[in-house]
């Protein structure tokens, strides 16, 4: 074919998006030039999607891209912070112009969703990977680290848990699901909403945040260890949809929920105190605040159900653990 | 062995390199949160190196890492920034724990050298390949761009050209050499010194700048395509090496220099009145100064060689060319 990177850039990721005015320089140049707004800290992100390790082969173009956006902006949304520009570093096996207009289009309805610009990046032959950086804003002091969590803190998630992996199930067909619901739960696996608004509502309201992106078990742990604290999850107060409830029992359900991951919902911690205002500030921007469990000063994270202590086989994804 | 990606990175790339001050919070958290210096803009650049592609199977892995580093540093050099911050992101076919150390030795005695701390990046299982982001500081007002090259202008490059691809070649087994020039030669392709220094001393001097990663020839043509323009390169005043001179012809040594990449020497342009400040302030931080073509009012890039016109059967390095 003959193409050169640089006409791959021009051609797939130079368009008409929002041309934010914090850019001075965007793509073309050796480095992009960028304002930070005065007051604001950066907040960066990084994150690698490989194929058949991170997303499914054969998996559609348009569903790579949004999920690679989503889990970058899923951890500006952890820390409380307002997106602003993305770098994309593409591996490709081979120029095939069909799968890179879709990627291409679903990437850039993304960055108009959430008017982003898009201001560096590489593309280069290697087996499929993408490779992102979120880079946004937010002013250091209140911003939502892992570390602030207090013994007798609340523990809250932002939406339904396990749906993601019940959706994976389903891509793998290891799971039936009938038409709608099939959907819904590969739809929640492929294109997962980041709570952005969510994490700027939280700014200075959570103790602490994290995106539950290994499973609630394993992300409230990394809470838990750097805040120097423990935590009790209730399992029956996790918040299940419906669609997940008739797919399967409740037991699978609440396992994806506690060790399946992928859900990108947020996981935060608030004073007992300040739950009834955190939940009025997230109604104001859709989204609803579940308490599923506790802080303790007691290290390391327990669930119980229906007051009896679960045993956990494994705890949250890790993809070194089968290597 | 049942290494989770968290550990991986606590156990090699945190470690007591500089712990710089615009570093709010680091790695470990969603995000890490950076202070931009105030009037400072921000310069990023990412780039890919993918085994195979751009670096031979089997490269040591002191060097994968020093040149992934060189090569994203070269990119803040071109615009005249000062090195900050960078984030990495790994995958690795397997956990090899003898490959990741000799490569985070190499990546963290790099941090050490330019004053630079690693503020995020992820581990995945996957083909061996590197992304780097670099981030730097330069007031955009006297940032160097491609754009700004005018007719009449000298084009200068700060080092000999063409030791890269001859490495290269020597790694490649197509091209033998001596023993202290197979060193000096494969040293200028594993590890490449990104002119840092000069790209700030360059600021508001250099009319435009590129650093020289796709060969003269492509990348000046990037520099003139920006400020429409076009250029005449006098290819025997080309810098060369001995070393280069004497393991191979003077043509095959040119046509690494215009064509051939991996240099990642700085080429850049002045108005013709400004040479002898320019020589005089880049001395002051040991690097050199060769004038090498002018840039011209037509457009293209031409080489002429003792008055005659070269003819040039490939432009650069073209990693999709053979897609």
């Amino acid at each position: 074919m003959g193409f050169s990177e640089f006409n791959l850039i021009e051609r797939f990721f130079v368009r008409d998006n929002p041309q934010r005015r914090d850019v001075v320089l965007g793509i073309g140049d050796d480095c992009a030039l960028l304002k930070v707004p005065e007051g604001q800290s950066l907040a960066v992100s990084m994150d690698t999607l490989v194929e058949g390790v991170h997303f499914l082969h054969d998996t559609a173009a348009a569903d790579v891209a949004a999920k690679a956006m989503a889990v970058n902006l899923s951890d500006l949304a952890a820390i409380g912070a307002e997106p602003a520009w993305v770098t994309l570093s593409l591996s490709i096996p081979k120029i095939d112009l069909g799968w890179l207009q879709a990627f291409s289009d679903s990437f850039h309805e993304m960055l108009n969703h959430y008017v982003l610009q898009v201001v560096g990046g590489d593309t280069t032959r290697g087996p499929l990977s993408i490779t992102m950086q979120a880079h946004g804003f937010v002013p250091s002091n209140v911003a939502l680290r892992r570390s602030g969590a207090k013994a007798g803190d609340l523990v809250c998630v932002t939406g339904p848990l396990g749906d993601a992996c019940l959706g994976l199930k389903v891509a793998q067909h290891k799971l039936a699901a009938p038409g709608n619901l099939r959907d819904y739960l590969l739809g929640k696996y492929y294109r997962p909403k980041p709570k952005v608004a969510a994490g700027i509502v939280l700014r200075s309201r959570a103790t602490s945040a994290i995106d539950v992106s290994d499973g609630l078990v394993a992300d409230l742990g990394h809470i838990c260890k750097a805040s120097g604290v423990g935590a009790v999850i209730t399992a029956e107060n996790i918040p299940l949809s419906e669609a997940a409830k008739s797919v399967t029992t409740e037991e699978r359900v609440l396992d994806c929920a506690l060790t399946g991951g992928d859900d990108y919902e947020l996981c935060f911690t608030v004073a007992e105190d300040d739950l009834r205002n955190v939940k009025a500030a997230l109604e104001t921007v859709g989204v609803p605040c579940y308490p599923v469990g506790r802080i303790t000063g007691k290290s390391g994270v327990r669930v119980t159900h229906h007051g009896k202590t679960l045993e956990l086989d494994r705890v949250g994804f890790d993809h070194f653990a089968a290597a």
